[in-house]
């Protein structure tokens, strides 16, 4: 039954995460001109798809491997390597992401950092970094400690949350931003709320519900990974086949 | 120890809040104008104020209650009552700061609840509305049985972190629109960092670590209040003086 509700709970996620994307391509697509690599505005247009496909919803993935029933049996390593695989992608996305806007305020004279939504941006795909290598170096690599492990632990977990928390500050301050930036038109300004500007505003409220279900998934306390040595009947059941393969 | 830790980050919670406060305070007061009463822009400046008070910084305190080892031991009833009046001041100092900013919409025909920053702020307005009737209604009205409070517990305490980060994005979407809107003198732009804008840049991150440290101290496992019936020898210690009183 709690198998279920994951599941269920699951299917809402990746709903909310691929409508989350979905939204953001179209207001790029549909308002904004679409997709180019070249310096111009339609460059800048893959920023908020790319932060959003990386910083959020693949990074909110990524942070929920260790949920799935199927990694509380057998060896560890290879959702190890899955967790620290689809952080990378998300973490390539994010850079081309930061390229496409840096790139386009180079082309158009465009001051960089200077916004609190881009300080808070940059802090957090810092910390991105700083939390993966540290977390490849502590928990992939196979020198360090059982000890320094479990007392790195927690604070890798806090910090991963954090950062999917900073991502999702950023989306909003980015939309907002880019709203206010983009609606100039005196005849239907931002204020007047076009359609442009619904859509964009229900996109913000996406992708936090999708951050907000991925911080749930990772507190409830029923769907944690045990420690080793506290199998429940549930988790017996799910290793039988691997018994019986073995 | 784990003691003296607490008290240590609760110390560095508090500098963090205060200076959050006044940060905002000298912000409005020394770049914009100072405060008024009236409908004109000076009024509208209570509105940051009122909310990194109500919203985030007495938030946050009235949430962390529980977590003061003096509440572990003895009746739980009057650190309700302390839970629930502290969210209530909260709960006034922002409905006051709404007012503030709905009264000087409505003074400079500007019109209201259009951009990401106030439907985000508005969502967050409503649902710790929910969460303090519901909660009053569950927690502290006698009706309820212990099943349906244990059951609303885990709800309750994942909606209370939930509404301090919708309330931190609120903040930090506020502050970015507020300076766009604010700096447009062609001499000193927003993009051109001067030092209003890196003032309340760095406003805008200290309320963001104000609040990313209140939901450090929820969710750290050894400062939460531990169920009936398994005292530790610390909170033994801590009973002493009652028994002694007693």
């Amino acid at each position: 039954m709690a198998s279920g509700w994951f599941y269920l709970t699951c299917l809402v996620l990746g709903s909310l995460g691929s409508m989350s994307v979905l939204f953001t391509a179209y207001w790029m697509q549909y308002w904004r001109g679409g997709f180019a690599w070249d310096g111009s505005t339609h460059m800048f247009n893959w920023h908020p798809v790319l932060m959003v496909t990386g910083m959020v919803v693949l990074y909110g993935a990524a942070s929920l491997v260790y949920r799935l029933p199927q990694s509380w049996v057998g060896p560890k390593l290879p959702w190890k390597f899955l967790h620290a695989g689809l952080h990378l992608m998300a973490f390539i996305f994010t850079v081309v992401g930061l390229v496409a806007v840096f790139e386009f305020h180079s082309h158009e004279n465009i001051a960089n950092l200077y916004s609190l939504h881009s300080w808070l941006g940059i802090t957090t795909v810092i910390l991105f970094a700083c939390q993966w290598v540290l977390g490849f170096a502590v928990f992939l690599l196979p020198w360090a400690s059982l000890w320094l492990r479990s007392l790195l632990k927690p604070i890798h977990v806090f910090f991963g949350a954090s950062i999917l928390t900073l991502s999702v500050a950023s989306v909003i301050s980015g939309i907002n931003e880019k709203l206010i930036f983009s609606l100039k038109d005196p005849g239907k300004p931002y204020s007047s709320l076009p359609p442009e500007a619904v859509f964009a505003n229900s996109t913000g409220l996406l992708v936090l519900a999708f951050g907000l279900l991925v911080l749930y998934i990772l507190l409830a306390s029923s769907w944690k990974r045990p420690e080793p040595g506290s199998l429940t009947d549930r988790q017996v059941w799910l290793s039988v086949p691997h018994s019986r393969v073995g």
